[in-house]
C-alpha cells in the first residue's frame, strides 16, 4: 500500500546486536580495535572542534542512566548508557547502550546502532591508545584485575595496539578468570592466572584494573604500586566508585579525557579539584608529554567520553559502506508536505479504513 | 540459526511511524488527545516525583539537537527532538523527535518510538489542558495564527479537551491556511480563513500562536490584544525564537512549564528573570489560581517539557497491551553469561565460518 510506504527521509539505518557481532566478526576484534583507535585519536586531535558537555545522568540507587551528547558542528552524536553492578546476578548486563549519529545542519537522525558490543570495543581501544603513550618503553606485561565483561577486550587492545605478550588476571571469582582464560587462549597471548592482585602486577608494566563494585574500593593500594608503572584505571566511572587508594593518585601523573567530568566520575574525585591533571588530548596532539622517564608513574583515569562515542559511531558508519549490517527503520515522519503531519495520519486512517 | 537468536533481555518493542499513525488512527485523534492530556496531568500532580532538568540543547545556525530526560525513581524517559525551520524548504519536517522509556532498576530499554507524530500530540494535548485551567468561561472561539504542521493537533485537542466550536485561521502562507482548512473540513469545527493576524483575533477568547521562525518575532502587539483573553503562545522555544510583543507580556498572568527551561527558552526570555510566574502543575495540582477574573489576560509560555514526553511515552507504553502495534528490535547484547560478551561476539563469528 502506497499510502504507509515511508518517505526518503523517514528511513534510519538500524546496526542491529546480531548486525554488530557480525560487523565485528568480519573486520577481526583487533583490527576493528586498531581502527576505533585511529578514530578516537583523529577526534582527539581535533579537541576544539567538539562541544563538549560532562554526561547528564540520573542516578539511582541501583545504578545510573546517561545520555552522552557531542557535535563537532557537522555531526552530532549521543549514547544511551546504563551502569547496574547489580544487573549480572539476574543475568544482565552492567552497561548497556546504544547511539544515534545525526546531521547538525537538519537535525536528522542518520544512524541508529546497538552500542553494548561497542562501547565495549571503543573503552578498550581508548585505554591501549593512552597506553601507547604511557606506558614504559618496551612493555610487553599487563596485569589484569577484574576479569568481567570488559577484560577480553582490554586484553586483546593492549596486545593489538600496544604490543604486549603476556596479561596475568586475577579476579576475586576464579570463574571470571578461568572465562577470560578461555576466550583468550587462541588469542596468541601467554596466560598467568593469578591468585590475588599483588601475584598479578608481579612483573607487569602496565596494570589494568576494570572491576564494577559500586562504592569505593581499594583494588590497589600504595605499596602495590612500583615505579614506572602505567595503571589504566577503568572501573571508577561514577560518583562514589572508585578503585584505586588516593596515595597512588597523589604520587602519579594522572591523564584524563575531559576533567570537568572525571573530577566527578572518576578516581581523581578523591583528590582536590585542582588537583593537576593532563588532557589526553593534549597528549595525542603534541601538546603535552606523555611518560617522561622510565621511573615515573602514570595513570589513565579513564571514565569514558562521549567523543570516544562520536568516533566509535563514526567508524560505524564508515564500515557499513563496506559491510551493509543494517536494517532501515521507519523512525521519522515524513509526509508529502512536512506542514502536514495531520494529513498524513489522516490518509493512513482512510487507507485502514479502505 | 540459534546462535543468533536475541536472549530475552536483548528485545526493546519499537514503534515505528507507520505503528504510530495506525496506532493513532484505530484511537481516534481525538480520543487520543484526551487521553494524553489525562495523563499528563496526572504527571503533573505529581510533579515533585520527577528529576528535572533543563533540556540538553546543541544550538546551530540552522536550528537545534535536544535531548530531554526525565525519571520518576521508577522510569526514565527521554526524548530526542530537533527544531530546524529552514528544514521545509526541501521536504523535511521542522521537529522530528523519537523516544525511549526505561527501568530505573536495571536502566534497561523497554520501549523505542518515534515521537514526531507523538510530540505533535502531546504538545496540543499540553495546551488545551492549560487552556480548560485558564482559557474564560464558556470560551468557544479560537484564534489559530501559524497554520503549519502543529495546527491541527492544537485546533482539535482545543475542540476535544477545552469545546471550542469555532476557529479563525491565519498564516502569511495563504497555502498552509488553505491545508488546515481542508484537513478541518469535516473535522465539527467552525472555520474561518482571515486575511491578518488582527482579522483572525476578532471574538476570539483564546489565541494560539504557533509560528517557526528562528528570530525574534513579533506574531502580536499589544493593541491587539483585548482584556479577557487566553493565550496560547507555541512557537517560542529557544533562545531568540519568541512571538509576542514584552508589553503582552507585561500585563499576562504567565503560567509555564518548568521555569528553569522557560526562562532559557520562552516568551519571558525576553523579560527580567525573576518576573512572575506560576508553575502549571500548580495549578492542576490545587496549589495556585488558574485565572482569576473574566477581564484577565493569561498566558501560557509553552516550549515543552520532558514530563509530558514522560506522559506519552507512558500512554504508548499501556497502549500497546491494547493496539500492539511494535516490532522487537534486537537493540540490546544478551549473552547467557552476561560476564562473556567477548564469548558472544566470538560464538558468533564461529557459527559464521561453519
Amino acid at each position: 500500500m502506497s499510502i504507509a510506504t515511508p518517505g526518503p527521509y523517514s528511513l534510519v539505518p538500524f546496526v542491529s546486536v546480531d548486525d554488530m557481532m557480525r560487523l565485528i566478526a568480519d573486520t577481526g576484534v583487533e583490527k576493528m580495535l586498531r581502527d576505533l583507535a585511529d578514530y578516537i585519536e583523529d577526534d582527539f586531535k581535533r579537541w576544539d572542534s567538539f562541544d563538549k558537555t560532562p554526561r547528564i545522568a540520573a542516578h539511582s540507587d541501583d545504578g545510573v542512566i546517561e545520555l552522552m551528547p557531542t557535535s563537532d558542528g557537522l555531526t552530532y552524536g549521543f549514547k544511551y548508557v546504563n551502569g547496574h553492578p547489580l544487573n549480572t546476578r539476574d543475568g544482565r548486563q552492567t552497561v548497556t547502550a546504544f547511539g544515534v549519529l545525526a546531521d547538525v545542519a537538519t537535525g536528522y537522525p542518520r544512524l541508529l546502532t546497538e552500542m553494548t558490543l561497542l562501547t565495549a570495543m571503543r573503552t578498550a581501544a581508548t585505554s591501549a591508545l593512552a597506553g601507547r603513550y604511557l606506558m614504559p618503553q618496551g612493555a610487553r606485561v599487563m596485569a589484569m584485575i577484574g576479569n568481567g565483561a570488559q577484560s577480553e577486550f582490554q586484553c586483546l587492545a593492549f596486545k593489538a595496539i600496544c604490543g604486549i605478550d603476556t596479561v596475568r588476571l586475577y579476579d576475586i571469582d576464579d570463574r571470571a578468570t578461568q572465562k577470560l582464560a578461555r576466550n583468550l587462549a587462541d588469542g596468541g597471548l601467554r596466560i598467568v592466572e593469578c591468585a590475588s592482585s599483588q601475584q598479578a602486577i608481579e612483573g607487569a608494566q602496565i596494570v589494568t584494573t576494570c572491576t564494577a563494585d559500586k562504592q569505593y574500593a581499594t583494588i590497589l593500594t600504595d605499596n602495590m604500586v612500583g615505579a614506572g608503572i602505567h595503571i589504566n584505571a577503568i572501573g571508577g566511572d561514577c560518583p562514589g566508585k572508585t578503585e584505586l587508594h588516593p596515595d597512588i593518585l597523589r604520587r602519579s601523573r594522572i591523564f584524563v579525557e575531559f576533567p570537568e567530568q572525571t573530577r566527578i566520575e572518576g578516581e581523581i574525585q578523591q583528590l582536590d579539584p585542582d588537583h593537576p591533571v593532563t588532557e589526553l588530548w593534549q597528549v595525542f596532539a603534541g601538546q603535552a608529554p606523555g611518560r617522561q622517564s622510565s621511573a615515573e608513574v602514570t595513570l589513565f583515569d579513564s571514565v569514558g567520553f562521549a567523543v570516544e562515542d562520536f568516533s566509535a559511531l563514526r567508524y560505524i558508519r564508515d564500515r557499513l559502506k563496506v559491510l551493509p549490517y543494517f536494517t532501515d527503520l521507519d523512525l521519522l515522519a515524513d509526509p508529502d508536505d512536512p506542514r502536514d503531519l495531520y494529513g498524513m495520519i489522516r490518509r493512513r486512517a482512510e487507507a485502514v479504513e479502505v
